[in-house]
């Protein structure tokens, strides 16, 4: 896979039109599998670590019939190309900077991505656009068990799969969906979702996972227990909060439109016609009024840009995006430069009204 | 003459095709003169001054064939039409407010209006594009000399023209240069160019005169000394110190373009973005934007909209002027809707990449 295409397109799950699409960019599940004749890699050697590189990445070529997928060896990339494949979301930050001997198998889509050497030796991911946690779960279940009949997965009758850390144990899984919450953030009302989320355990994390911000908006909402409760179970308690949450954040868009829409459809309008116009712009601003314009075209107080396109704009904008795309390392102020250019060139491409 | 129609144009000198237009707005002459016979406008009873207007008025006719000007009562327009008049510069401020019978004689083209019952009597003046004095001079003397064929003006030998406020005792002159000066307000050199124009005796004023606030970084430099002068020594140390204000706001121009071209680059784009997509914005924030878009036009960093629609828009997005397009009172919150939807659409309609 040369990843010089991957800056021409990008992955299924920004096209913004599964369920609930207007709030809930993706559905995420991520499994944690390891294998029962290899230590896990925080207590492997650099030569056990490729030989788990080695073993793994075989099974998940001989996938290709019933599930292609490209595998990369991430540990072989440059730091740049390792950053561009965490802002598409296809491996973890902790992946991106691992050492010793790692790679992902992607598919085309840039739906599925199998880590081989994160923190666990298997790390399987299913993405989705909106909120699709069932059609991810079939589609990582399937995954799994044809895993499964090449390999022998570390597993306890009793904890279930054996993780590297104790927090994955037992189902491993992770159920993950990335919000897009402007209404409850300018209200100052997401405080109460925290509280909420947090008394029933979950976590509520940013656009690129543990220890990120939120930026534009955005919030990953997640299961932390992964014990004693079954995949299904653990998918049904983050349904249930996440359309409490939809409801709250589309009462409070409502009520904001309803209470001064001037006002909204003002700060949304200039927000916009910044990013049609500034000559250089910072990853944090851009993230901001991006945000600002995403929930002004889903109220239908802007129309000359399409969803997909502002999706695609808070990925593509990200550093590594830029510097492929100029095909060249750009330092925080020549990248602000190269941002602006790209947003206006894209927005000006994709105005619905302009563009054939 | 039927005010609505003066809100589909704008006065010639307007035009921002003059000489030095890039700096300079306009030229402005006024002559204060008052009538031999007839007691001081401020000494005057409500019954003289109407008879000072009924005078003045059938003179001001009586030039129709050398000098077409239509003639309105202002006294008997709406204060919203008196303020429309002021916003367009053809009266003055002190005019609008008068109680006492009054009106003013207007050239189609606005470059020539003679007030009735301001301070004095008469005040004559003749606007021009850009830097052109002697043009302003050359018809303000002939209209001058028309009137004065007609009247007989107070004159004292020793003094000159007697006038109400002894400021403008002798050659009732006052020469006035409206400067854009974005470049020195930015590098607060503009402080410098006061302290030097208050030790030779010049004024500085905003848009609208006297009291006036110097908003969207226009300045109007003027003479202060009347008497003991003549026109043409009072125009030449206007002209020479307005030779040297252009050099400075040339030179700082260019450092900014020089040193920080792509931050210069960006602040008047994002300005233009914003005036092309608010959808509430104040009148001070609109001059504000509006002379960063005006200096970045002029500097060749924005080339989506000409000057003429931007010098327009400083004089169009007044609040007379609004309630006038929309032949209603508007309140302040309902101007600036009206305001942002007006630039918004003169904004399209002038820009020349996609105009007719």
């Amino acid at each position: 896979m040369n990843l010089d295409v991957l800056t021409q397109r990008s992955g299924e799950w920004l096209r913004g039109t599964g369920p609930e699409a207007d709030i809930v960019i993706s559905s995420r599940i991520r499994l944690a599998r390891n294998l029962a004749e290899f230590p896990f890699v925080n207590r492997a050697s650099d030569t056990v670590r490729a030989q788990i590189e080695d073993f793994l990445r075989e099974r998940i070529e001989k996938l290709q019939g019933r599930r292609p997928l490209t595998y990369l060896r991430t540990s072989d990339l440059e730091p740049l190309d390792r950053q561009f494949l965490v802002e598409r979301q296809l491996i973890s930050r902790e992946h991106a900077e691992d050492h010793g001997q790692c790679g992902v198998g992607v598919s085309s889509e840039e739906n599925v991505s199998l880590m081989v050497n994160e923190e666990d030796h298997l790390r399987m991911q299913v993405l989705r656009s909106g909120m699709d946690l069932d059609a991810a779960w079939a589609e990582i279940n399937e995954i799994d068990d044809l895993m499964e009949q090449e390999v022998a997965y570390a597993f306890d009758s009793q904890f279930g799969y054996l993780t590297a850390c104790p927090t994955n144990v037992g189902t491993g899984i992770r159920v993950s969906v990335m919000l897009h919450l402007p209404a409850l953030v300018a209200t100052k009302e997401i405080q109460k979702v925290f509280q909420a989320l947090q008394k029933i355990g979950l976590a509520v994390r940013g656009l690129y996972g543990e220890g990120s911000q939120a930026m534009g908006d955005f919030y990953q909402i997640s299961n932390q227990v992964t014990l004693g409760k079954s995949e299904i179970d653990i998918m049904k308690s983050i349904k249930d909060v996440v359309a409490q949450i939809l409801g709250y954040e589309r009462r409070v868009r409502t009520a904001l439109v309803k209470e001064n829409r001037q006002a909204l459809h003002d700060q949304v309008s200039r927000a916009f016609g910044i990013l049609q116009n500034a000559q250089t712009i910072s990853s944090e601003e851009t993230m901001h009024l991006l945000s600002s314009v995403r929930m002004g075209v889903n109220l239908g107080l802007i129309d000359d840009v399409e969803i997909p396109t502002v999706n695609e704009l808070f990925i593509q904008t990200q550093p590594a995006h830029l510097q492929k795309l100029r095909h060249q390392k750009l330092e925080s102020a020549e990248r602000n430069i190269a941002r602006a250019a790209y947003i206006r060139q894209r927005l000006a491409e994709n105005n619905p009204h302009t563009s054939a």
